[in-house]
């Protein structure tokens, strides 16, 4: 069938031209004969992709030199336990609370120290913001938070200050929507799954002197001293995941780099938000102002009869996979870098449309 | 170019069909208006991508009801550490030493308890064989051992006798190599870029029981017993990895199964051996019969000289990544399931005409 439009919160739409270029040298990799997916890791072909999804990624972002790039399996599941593993040693962190990805990075470090809340974007029942107001411990070793909370719909557009601890971030699917300073963070880790390529990969961006500190008293692979050490190459890595992330990289360098994405998102923001401001009688973000996410966008209709007929109808011509994660319920437009802005009017125009009938 | 000949240890070679499908597929996955890629790992199409692989391993490999089947992330290196944190507990484990991979797994294990070593396959400075008797410790938590040792070129072709003891083993180079009796062991892993597909997923066969014995006091993400709780999607698994083994899997029952592959096999080993042993003065091989490796032969040449020769002109000829490990030099012809028997013969048949010009 023509394609569809995928919002799908992860794994999430891709460009299109990536997509092709892909297929395109599936079976032959830039002559060498051989498939991406068959050359070995240790090889000049394979050792090419890598460089150059670093290089790209440290471009992007404008990286500094105090940082390094770390490209690892197992998602931000895996952080949630990796980083109190390197860095909590039984002491205490400070976790903010943006919903339940945040408390499973929580649950996780309590095996490692006692993480305590610093702050929380609840009020009542419901996760309305992200908090910038923080009540940081003394001795916290490290703040954590979700720049992006994909279920909730809440994003941090500016982070909070920390003064001096070091700042950790799972920046799993809101990584690169914008340009950002990365010398704030001890380390920001991301899935690509949803901004950045497909499943099988974590980015990690860590500063190079907060990870020659963490423990050693565990197994090298789960140090992220070691991988540093090792350019990620200490066993083999998700060598495809790695090229379609370089490929994404590549894309977003040719749509005008951080700051492109950053007017694509606002962009499309402003359609989906504005059409729910001035309609909030139909048309429910819990979210505040501020704290909306340009990511995934949450609402909900008068009823879950006309929410169900929305996804149906949404469905039918061609806009996929917009229902809300089931523990909120409702609509979720997720709408990362590669979402074409169109995409979204499409959607916007739809919504109004179904508005105009039912409200 | 033209399709080389990849003698590559991992990632390998891929049968040609099943990367002619992905490319086929790769932009509209089964009519669904997007790829595979940019699915869901909550949907329904990938949801039968994940079904199948796993009936078809479980097909293909006879595996028991007593044992459940897990698609993991983190490679082999990842399972060094994982086996002990759930099993070891501070006790004793049982160790075989077949070279490289057996070492790293039993430095890991160093973290969780006291691991020994209850056998080797070394003899003077090299190793040479599979250990088929093994010193047991009557307190041993689980014997570990290496089912095929790449860098050495050392196989088990049948198991030790372990009595009672849980046997765990790492099969991540020879896993469907040919039949196996699932039930005898405990737990086996497998990183798939090696016999089952590409890098980025590892496969876990476990006992259902053996798992739920494991350890608590870590995060979920590295239980075992969650992970089969959750089939495999407690997180966002490694989708395309997993599909591109489910195809890999479909490939391997059109060729007459674990049966088939295992005549295949064969008569890869035997082309190979037969002309190594047929001339020993001219090509070296450390290992001695019955541990020799059907997937991965390492021999040697007369001199580096010539050995340097060979490589050079056997890339030539459009075949390649045949240099040997660097920690032992001199040649490795790797021959996974994917290797096409005549492919070998053309190697074979190259090898020899190079003996009669230098030997």
């Amino acid at each position: 069938m023509s394609r569809v439009i995928n919002f799908s919160p992860g794994p999430a739409t891709l460009p299109l031209s990536v997509l092709e270029e892909v297929r395109d040298e599936l079976i032959d990799f830039r002559g060498s004969g051989m498939s991406l997916l068959e050359h070995s890791h240790r090889g000049k072909d394979y050792e090419a992709v890598h460089n150059a999804a670093n290089a790209d990624l440290r471009e992007l972002l404008s990286i500094p030199d105090t940082h390094t790039v770390l490209w690892m399996q197992g998602g931000a599941t895996g952080q949630f336990a990796f980083v109190p593993m390197s860095f909590l040693g039984g002491g205490v962190a400070d976790y903010v609370n943006t919903g339940s990805w945040s408390k499973k990075a929580f649950e996780s470090a309590k095996f490692y120290g006692e993480p305590r809340w610093a702050g929380t974007g609840k009020e009542g029942d419901k996760f309305v913001r992200a908090p910038m107001t923080l009540d940081l411990s003394a001795d916290a070793k490290y703040v954590h938070l979700t720049s992006n909370a994909t279920i909730m719909g809440i994003q941090y557009d500016a982070f909070p200050d920390v003064g001096d601890k070091p700042l950790v971030a799972d920046m799993s699917s809101d990584l690169l929507w914008k340009p950002l300073d990365v010398s704030k963070f001890a380390l920001i880790y991301a899935g690509a799954q949803k901004n950045l390529g497909p499943a099988g990969v974590t980015l990690v961006i860590a500063r190079k002197d907060f990870i020659e500190q963490g423990a050693k008293d565990f197994p090298e692979i789960f140090q992220y001293r070691y991988i540093a050490e090792n350019d990620s190459l200490q066993n083999t890595p998700p060598t495809f995941a790695i090229y379609m992330v370089g490929k994404v990289l590549k894309w977003v360098k040719a749509n005008g780099g951080a700051a492109g994405m950053e007017a694509r998102n606002r962009k499309k923001g402003e359609l989906l938000y504005g059409l729910i401001d001035a309609h909030p009688e139909f048309f429910r973000c819990p979210v505040e102002q501020g704290s909306r996410s340009v990511m995934n966008a949450v609402f909900r209709l008068p009823t879950e009869e006309l929410e169900a007929q929305f996804l149906a109808e949404t469905k039918a011509a061609g806009m996929v996979n917009l229902k809300g994660h089931r523990s909120v319920g409702g609509v979720r437009v997720s709408m990362y870098n590669a979402m074409e802005p169109e995409n979204v009017a499409k959607l916007v125009e739809f919504m109004d449309a179904f508005r105009k009938k039912h409200g």
